[in-house]
């Protein structure tokens, strides 16, 4: 049979849509419409050409409101893939974005080391240099703030993905020749906060990076443009961005943002500091409020994460969580690093409830809002929230967010 | 040892530069000074707030310059990593741009197929879904225009690399019901030249997806939004943008641009046809042209890539060819992707050539562009053009850049 016996009913469906194209191509012509507009058949005129950026579809709307004017959050339910635009990145600042010339810009390295040693951007670009994906996560990464209104941006917006380029810093430790007794490190930004976070010597070792790029190209100043420290699986903060300074110490410095902020009373009555680690988390983000489907079947769809290895697993529930199906992991899977899993799933119409739960290879698992609860005692947060969360399925195919898991 | 009792030369360095610091951030405030210019200093001075796009740095200069209002090429040597930023994407079209709306669009199956099907793009996307992370090479990306003045961007800039989800195309081709003696897919675009490939229904059921995301978010128009088809590994303009159509044929639909272009005659007198796959490849982009260095460490960086798998090696020459080494290869080392490879070199302020030479896991050898003209004949090209290439380091620091491989 040669393609030109084609079936009948294919025939049918192209001439169809062909017939309309050319009308509205015909008609457009005719009128002297916008021929370049969305209504003209594309293939009658000719488009527009190579652009220096290749800017977004004005059918696509990413732009964000930032909230309380210190965040803006990632638009989790609009994104797909593991990897946020640059753009679209959280930010949190504590005192604003600097506007800092990098041509200008050193950053120092000090305390307790042989020699003390200061390094421009294009310096630190001369050393071998290592390309690694991972998130970015705010401690402070659960605010349902519309109640059950809230899409996924509301209940963890901030979490994004990016790929950074940069410089180990134990390669910067090596060079300035770490001295007896050196345990900690002071990370310094540049910004009006002068934010500051102590680092233990034993992850600046292990895998902290000062980097330089984000997604193939030089950091945003929202991130922090020059130089970012980047501490993979660390609750964000610990980034430090605008990075100017490195002093070596034996001693945490016991900055504000680590006694005042950045800690969690427990319900036992101990306060946690340097809680840096990022635990175990999910969300779905399709289809998830404000979304509204249909019976049929759906890609039941979200990301996991965990600052402690590699998430192993994400067990799905579609039934309001009496039983639970591991959903499939979209590889690579990275350590640190989002994960995109996906989960067939066919809505029969009947209200329901879908959920989702991560585990990751240490063998932690995301816990209920009330095991968190039960631990750091009622009225407790926001910090190291990671409740498994869901989303209500309504008879009229609404979704509502649950936050009961 | 306290970190009070910090190294002398340590305390002067950090108080240096706190002094020059305080100096200018009063200076600005005393003379009124535009306070978040990058004069000042940053951390007397509120940031700007969060915005709802992170914009890049007014320091980074990544617009392009369209060639020949043709093509826009990716500015590779201000590239890190391996993501290229979705607006700094290659562009190529055979008739520009067209604008459409994704919410009249429709990808229509038809041909030797049971049931000939068209979807929406929101149908296309409830399908279970794949990301994978993978280049797109123009099969013409030779062409250092400007000699021995062209930077890697004029070399090979038609190469892109993105994280790209949508729907196997083997899904949609089970939905429809592919008919005995279906051997080919015609794959057309939606812009005015309607341009089209056939693909083997081999590829299709391989890995060809249908696309609708590129690095997170939608695809760019620039990139074939709404919907384009992806062809990991294969030349570039099989990956047809603003996919409208597949018929499933049981032959080659030889249309244009497979017969009367993306051919190549070889030095035998056969004509190839049909030559999708990209080989491997690789290409140092720092230091290349136009940059300048100085004496002392560097690393040489760049990156490989191969349409037959993944990059098994990349060898880096700092003597015009006469001895090679392995050059470090940054993971994960993805099939039909992207790698970056780096190598500490030492310069001694001598004149001398670098050069790179990929080989990957098929066990293919990047070629020099003798060897390509061999087998192709003089005045060949420019299809397909993958020749070892590399950079004549000048006494002064100055390179230039070097076809002769």
């Amino acid at each position: 049979m040669s393609r030109r016996q084609a079936d009948n009913s294919a025939q049918r469906v192209q001439r169809r849509q062909l017939l309309t194209a050319t009308a509205v191509g015909t008609a457009a012509s005719l009128l002297g419409m916008r021929v370049r507009g969305a209504d003209a058949d594309p293939t009658r005129v000719q488009g527009a050409p190579p652009a220096s950026l290749g800017e977004r579809s004005p059918f696509e709307t990413v732009e964000r409101k930032p909230l309380l004017g210190i965040v803006s959050l990632t638009p989790l339910e609009q994104l797909e893939g593991t990897i946020t635009p640059a753009d679209l990145h959280f930010e949190r600042h504590h005192a604003g974005i600097p506007s800092i010339d990098p041509a200008k810009h050193q950053l120092i390295m000090h305390g307790l080391v042989d020699r003390p040693l200061k390094w421009t951007v294009a310096e630190l670009k001369r050393f071998p240099s290592v390309t690694r994906t991972c998130f970015i996560e705010c401690s402070g990464n659960y605010f349902p703030r519309a109640g059950e209104h809230s899409p996924p941006h509301l209940v963890c917006g901030l979490t994004s993905q990016s790929e950074w380029t940069g410089v180990p810093l134990a390669t910067l430790l090596r060079e300035a020749g770490v001295r007896r007794g050196a345990s900690w490190i002071l990370a310094e930004g540049s910004d009006a906060a002068v934010m500051s976070r102590s680092i233990p010597m034993q992850k600046a070792l292990d895998d902290a990076l000062v980097v330089y790029a984000q997604n193939g190209e030089a950091l945003r100043p929202a991130q922090g443009y020059p130089l970012r420290l980047l501490l993979p699986g660390w609750e964000g903060n610990t980034s430090i961005k605008w990075l100017r300074r490195l002093e070596v110490t034996d001693a945490p410095s016991m900055s504000r943002e680590e006694t005042s902020k950045y800690t969690e009373p427990m319900q036992s009555g101990v306060i946690r500091q340097f809680s840096f680690e990022i635990e175990a988390r999910s969300i779905i983000t399709s289809p998830a409020y404000p979304a509204v489907i249909e019976p049929g079947w759906h890609e039941i769809r979200g990301i996991a994460w965990s600052g402690l290895g590699r998430t192993a697993r994400v067990e799905v529930s579609t039934d309001g969580g009496k039983r639970w199906q591991d959903a499939t992991l979209q590889g690579p899977v990275l350590p640190k690093a989002h994960t995109r899993f996906g989960l067939p799933w066919r809505w029969d119409g009947e209200a329901t409830e879908i959920l989702s739960r991560a585990v990751d290879d240490s063998g932690y698992v995301q816990p209920t809002l009330k095991q968190i609860l039960a631990e750091r005692g009622p009225g407790s947060g926001p910090y190291h929230f990671n409740p498994v969360t869901g989303w209500r399925v309504l008879r009229d195919g609404e979704l509502r967010f649950s936050p009961t898991g």
